[in-house]
């Protein structure tokens, strides 16, 4: 490919939208074009790396038995309310009407579509296990859509999902796409991704991992203690607190805190420490606006995943009306009479703990010397609360959890019988008998994920990509083409590096070294090739990487053969199994 | 691969709701599931038949110089208003709101996001022509559906757009393009497909051709002239009827025909042939219902597509009210004086005809002795008929015209700047001048055409794949795999040739030679391969072709290289320059 017919534009300076380093990159180099929110065309520099990102996908799903089909784009809604999501979804599921008025959705996930094709074929036990996936394009309506590529609506997706007779069965399979997963990232370039236990959300199932990417400007808060090797979703890691009980009870005692809204305001104005403060966080529930009010420490902050995992339903931040009797900014647990009767909920951080400061109900005053056992002897305690920095690790027990930022590049779920259950689709077993196959399931966005190796692999003028997704594995600089002999030898090197099986972009434009570095720099492309009159007079080629690990001038006789070399080892290291 | 482990149901019967072969095969085979009317989800035989159709279109799209990129499927419906097609198109075009009440559309085709895509790169003249394309999901919200795979409503299609700065120059990469096709339908074994003439339709622009395979099943009628090689869309042939007028002309006058509605009637009544009659066809417009009435020669019918071209807007039949003053069934030219003041139309059928039978506008009584030159002088012919068979060839003028019916499976047509215009996009040429692109787009579904291969290969029992798109290149069959030894020596060639780097689907279950054998018709893998007992004992394997051309004994020791020999034979004879 030549550089001058490369559609797609490239600039220096970066877009005043984009907020990430792969955003601007990406828009810098000709990658992607913004057509609506959260929805992008693709040039062919991106095409090219998809492409190699759903190969290396499609290898590793097919070394572990996977099955490559197709599901539609477009479905009935009936398909939905067969599972119940048509329903139970909110309104990131998009739906509307074809032209006869029946109901249709856009696919977002398809684990309806996975059970509709194979319900049948799935009728006998001996046809267990087996594993569906596809790679097409999704469509989420997402809320808010952000960072380019890492959060959009439409994306290209690898789904897979898996059918078993038995949750062991699944969970030996589930393994293996473990250590596909790890190697998918591995050969992609991002062999750093970390496992984490994840909560399943609206897929159902219970044990769940998400292969997260850590970096600042990651959507996810991931939970880790360095200890013993823990890791979790922040929204599904377990918040353990230690309360070392005072070994006096103070009196409860109210006192006057005039215009005093928040925990923080509160414990300054009484000189205590926020660990001895007894916060409330209202919310509301989204099917009937009732409230529910979670007591928690005050230095805490409630999990929503959690607390939506409780109810079983979901919630939003409380609007406080003065109808509903609630104290907004004096709540407390001690005579809480609002009128309109919330739902109180107790987090396991104030268990047992005593002279506490919380709200009085009562506008301008909150109590102090409040013993939980001794002022709200009925309370019973769940888990509600985020894990924190320095928290403890429920796992080995030190206090040593440290939270970081992480992109989720890939989950992988157990899912049970839920959707074969609600879905009537059935197996006979050895004895004749019916049961609901079990099933799993097991997605990577194909366009998050370049844009996770973009985060990680960058310099502040442009991707460096792996050589095992890069767009091209060559680009070759032609400086001074003006020069006849420099352009003809350059002509020469490209027709010979295409013939030894090498994937080359060539720049042969009459345009200064900067301004061709430059654009070489956001292409990305991890061998660089440069021919100039200067160099050809000692009879030799400047050989350098994008990231600057190698640079040698090798003879023109022997270029083909080096940079062939080169690009190898550079393939070989984006393996798995190095 | 093993056949037992394919998820996916083979059977025998065929489906009531299956009228063409390939439907009925790619449901029986395992190929396709209903999932709605006219959406299909893809078992893995037919995944791995269009990622084969989709690696043959990339090659030839790459070795034209596309770039392949890739659009939304969601679009916003502004895009589609600045082409004036948000509102022109019917409700093919899937209209909704996303969750903000923006209106978008799904894809059905992507002009405009192509030009939204190039429209700031492509703003200087020397960076033209360029060419790009994408592999993509799309959907058409088809009124009627029909035809498993060959009439869908989503379907994945390759779709091209190119760019140019001249008609010539557009001309020019047209022609490659045109030839480019020719080497996809060649490659993926349906050399036979011609190219005809095609009418642009919704598209804009003015020369188009369609990709056609003549088949009996086929939607589209294709006139062909076999004396010159003329070839054209019914929609888009131009009729020409040479009325040999008689030489003296009779008086007009005035006979009663009761009750005789239909021009076939009179004509019988009146004694007098088709050929010698005016029949009237009534349309109404779809913008203001008014009346539109097209007289043309009895034995003709109205090409509803000339009509609208000419019209310029959309029609539809007439419902016919008595306030119209139209007399239904007795409309002629002469004293055509309705209330509703229709819009008058002569097809050049009956120019200059004389003696001839046309509707009174009076009921129950038609004319005799019509004489057009005479009786309707101020008449204004145009070519509104269907091409018909035996007709006159517009080419070379003899009456040699054949229809055909053929299914379109592909296309390529020169849009010239209907879109470039709409939306804005410019490029300044050598000398400063601002000028619109002229553009060209090019289409082919992947689906319809592996629908289509099948269509022109396939026997009662099975589609016959070519050996490029083929789902597996060999299909090897274990008979009585209960024997040890069999067993074993199937096992091993499997592996062996594997191993040759073929792609085999390997059968060991303990079912019954014909069980075996009508499950590997189905499947219509071109390479069959059979390991039994009663040929190992001489020493031998059979090697059969599934079109019965090729059936060799091997011995063992030479099974894989004359399997491979033969695999590479096949895929040659699919070459595009064979």
């Amino acid at each position: 490919m030549k550089l001058d017919k490369l559609v797609g534009e490239r600039f220096k300076e970066k877009p005043s939208d984009c907020v990430v380093d792969s955003h601007a990159l990406m828009v810098r180099g000709g990658y992607i074009k913004f057509v609506a929110n959260g929805i992008y065309s693709s040039y062919m520099p991106l095409r090219r790396i998809t492409k190699k990102i759903e190969n290396i996908i499609r290898e590793e799903m097919d070394r572990i038995d996977g099955q490559e089909v197709q599901f539609p784009v477009v479905m009935p809604a009936s398909l939905w309310e067969e599972s119940g999501r048509y329903s139970s979804i909110d309104n990131s599921l998009c739906r509307f009407k074809d032209r006869n008025g029946s109901p249709m959705v856009l696919g977002m996930t398809h684990e309806e579509a996975a059970v509709q094709l194979v319900r049948e074929y799935g009728n006998t036990y001996n046809r267990y296990p087996f594993m569906i996936y596809q790679i097409q394009t999704k469509f989420r309506d997402e809320a808010r859509p952000r960072a380019g590529l890492i959060r959009v609506r439409e994306f290209t997706m690898k789904d897979g999902y898996s059918f078993h007779t038995s949750q062991e069965d699944l969970e030996k399979y589930y393994d293996r796409c473990y250590h596909a997963y790890e190697r998918i990232f591995a050969r992609a370039g991002i062999p750093e991704t970390i496992v984490v236990r994840s909560d399943s959300g609206m897929m159902g199932g219970n044990i769940s991992h998400e292969y997260m990417l850590l970096t600042s400007i990651g959507e996810d808060s991931i939970a880790i203690c360095p200890e013993c090797g823990y890791r979790a979703n922040m929204e599904a890691a377990e918040s353990i607190i230690e309360n070392s009980r005072d070994d006096v009870s103070q009196d409860l005692q109210i006192v006057s805190t005039p215009e005093m809204h928040t925990i923080e305001d509160v414990c300054k104005f009484l000189n205590a420490p926020a660990e001895k403060s007894v916060k409330a966080v209202v919310y509301q529930k989204n099917a009937d606006d009732s409230y529910v009010i979670v007591f928690l420490r005050g230095d805490l902050d409630v999990n929503e995943t959690k607390l939506t995992n409780f109810l079983g339903e979901n919630i939003h931040p409380a609007v406080i009306t003065d109808e509903s009797g609630i104290k907004a900014g004096f709540i407390g647990p001690v005579n809480m009479n609002a009128e309109s009767k919330p739902l109180i909920l107790f987090d396991l951080s104030i268990k047992d703990a005593n002279n506490m400061v919380c709200g009085a109900n009562k506008t301008d005053y909150h109590y102090t010397g409040l013993d939980m056992s001794r002022d709200c002897p009925d309370a019973e305690y769940h888990d509600f609360a985020k894990i924190i920095n320095g928290g403890i690790c429920p796992s080995c027990g030190k206090h040593s959890i440290t939270v970081s930022r992480g992109i989720e590049v890939g989950n992988i779920f157990q899912l049970g019988t839920k959707y074969t259950k609600a879905m009537g689709m059935t197996y006979l077993d050895e004895k004749g008998e019916s049961h609901y196959p079990v099933m799993g399931c097991y997605g990577i966005g194909v366009g998050r994920l370049a844009a996770s190796v973009c985060e990680a692999h960058h310099d502040d003028y442009g991707p460096i990509w792996p050589m095992s997704i890069a767009p091209w594995q060559v680009h070759l600089c032609c400086m001074k083409s003006a020069d006849e002999e420099t352009h003809k030898t350059a002509d020469k090197l490209y027709e010979d590096l295409q013939n030894a099986g090498l994937e080359v972009i060539y720049d042969d434009r009459k345009v200064s070294a900067g301004f061709m570095f430059s654009d070489a720099d956001l292409l990305g492309v991890p061998v660089r090739v440069i021919v100039s009159p200067r160099n050809l007079k000692d009879g030799v080629c400047e050989v350098v990487t994008r990231d600057k690990s190698y640079n040698e001038k090798i003879t023109m006789d022997n270029a083909v053969n080096a940079v062939k070399e080169l690009v190898d080892k550079l393939l070989k290291s984006c393996s798995a199994d190095s």
